[in-house]
């Protein structure tokens, strides 16, 4: 950078701005509706955090005209609650605040398929996250009346760069990332591993990055595989071969330790980080990058409530049928 | 390729469904007009090729709503015949078709400047010419109502990736390509070199290649210069360094024998030909590219449309300040 001139040509995106188009397209479902969704939502837990996250999406909730219940129970209580809330007619969607259990025990596993399919909000059900990987986008092939739920925070990375266009629309859907190469920092089961499947299945050529190493997810030489496959890496091969050929860096380390190293980052390269710390060093990133996305939660939030509406959706169209 | 997989997700766009939108856009800016716009075209040679152009032009001029007088005349006469021409009034753009005299005795450049700036609509007066490779778009800056006119051909390959989303256009306008990489095969005055300074100037990082080598033509790190700048490479940087990382291939190579290596072309990438052969072996190309594009022609016919346009634009803007 010259310290001569302060100008830089990033344009920062605040997710607010990319939540508006995907809240108004929720609107425009829920004025076709005659009743109100409801959410209700399960705190089991002492975490500020998960607290927090439940009063944010509670008054998104009430804002964009759904309703919401947070029940705060007990960790005993709450296999019991849910399975009310499955069978109440007057819920449309649940969803709870993780962790409740302690992660080694796998409880809240168990937990998450507790949910009834048509009411769980977050697309943690085994036969969604299956349809995800398998990149099947419908739960009634060949009908296709009733859509597959995508979790939430990877969902919103697909609509961050939908937004952004680096989905190019002139191409077919579900290959519009052809030709994109995208490297994901973060490869955890709930959004890190989700997302590069989710990219990859779209036609992009991704790299998943964690501390164990480097994974390609494609669909092969013209993607000409139906959905993705992983190929892993050996340890020579590492983020330093990523950074400098990727369209799109995609940050999601927890903890203020981990820095996305921009030196070896594109010129004009897309970054986006979904870390609650700040993985991008900013205002450096905006030396580099074309487009920087600093956060992504108010996506997130939106794209829960896009995925109620889809279930409310789902569950009349399955009433159709039943009918 | 997999012998029993034929499929291939590349899409093939031809130049007239891009041109359709380029005319409509003409349709609408010559609906405001009250008087029809004429083209005057001097063909001052025997080349087949420049009477096929010639006549090509001359249909689509009055299919759009253009008059359009092609006045066929000795070399010795074209200089008085443009000159009258510049000074009718009936007149608003003028057309000379290449070559008339012996490329070696760089007359042809001399006629080129004798045309009016005001009804230059191949863009080639050094005034036109200049502001292109200085990224200056109008000709009266500040007060910007005059629009410096662009040679067609290199447009017409801008407004192709334009229409391809290639420029993004949530980046800002004349920012548009940061972070995209595009190699351009053909360096020549006429279209290489002016569209290798186009796509620079729009922020891409484009490698020009011809015969003598690699040139890579940028506005910097951070886009941050005004406009771009060349770098030219040493012979061991070649187009195997190139095609790889290229996002865009664009090739115009005269004659049948030159093909890109498609071995070299990332999986994905767009590939546009603008020569009149096919620098692109198909149906291989089509394994490899997101997006084909065999031949701009007619792109560049509804942008010499355009170009007229802007020219009846800017005399009667240049007239009201008379006024």
């Amino acid at each position: 950078m010259a310290s001569t001139q302060s100008t830089n040509h990033c344009k920062v995106f605040l997710a607010g701005t990319v939540a508006k188009g995907l809240l108004a397209e929720v609107a425009g479902g829920l004025s076709k509706l005659d009743f109100k969704p409801k959410l209700v939502g399960f705190l089991a837990n002492d975490d500020p955090a998960a607290k927090m996250y439940a009063d944010w999406s509670a008054k998104t909730c009430i804002e964009n005209g759904f309703d919401f219940d947070l029940r705060t129970v007990s960790k005993v209580e709450i296999e019991e609650h849910i399975l009310a809330a499955n069978t109440d007619a007057s819920v449309h969607g649940i969803i709870v605040y993780y962790p409740i259990f302690p992660q080694t025990s796998g409880q809240d596993k168990y937990i998450q398929q507790i949910v009834a399919l048509e009411k769980d909000v977050e697309g943690l059900s085994h036969r969604y996250v299956f349809n995800m990987y398998q990149n099947i986008r419908f739960l009634d092939q060949p009908t296709n009346t009733l859509k597959s739920i995508l979790p939430c925070t990877p969902l919103a990375v697909v609509k961050v760069l939908e937004y952004l266009q680096i989905y190019n629309s002139i191409l077919p859907y579900g290959n519009r990332l052809f030709g994109k190469t995208i490297t994901v920092i973060n490869r955890s089961e709930v959004v890190g591993r989700p997302l590069a499947a989710l990219l990859a299945n779209d036609g992009a050529k991704v790299f998943s990055i964690d501390l164990d190493g480097v994974q390609i997810f494609t669909r092969g030489e013209g993607i000409k595989k139906r959905h993705h496959e992983v190929q892993v890496q050996d340890p020579s091969f590492t983020i330093k071969d990523c950074l400098p050929v990727s369209d799109v860096v995609i940050s999601g380390v927890p903890g203020n330790k981990f820095k996305v190293d921009l030196s070896l980052v594109r010129d004009g390269a897309v970054c986006v980080n979904f870390s609650s710390e700040k993985n991008f060093d900013s205002p450096a990133v905006k030396e580099k990058a074309s487009i920087y996305i600093p956060a992504i939660g108010k996506v997130t939030i939106a794209v829960l409530l896009r995925n109620l509406l889809r279930l409310v959706q789902n569950q009349s169209a399955a009433k159709q049928v039943e009918a």
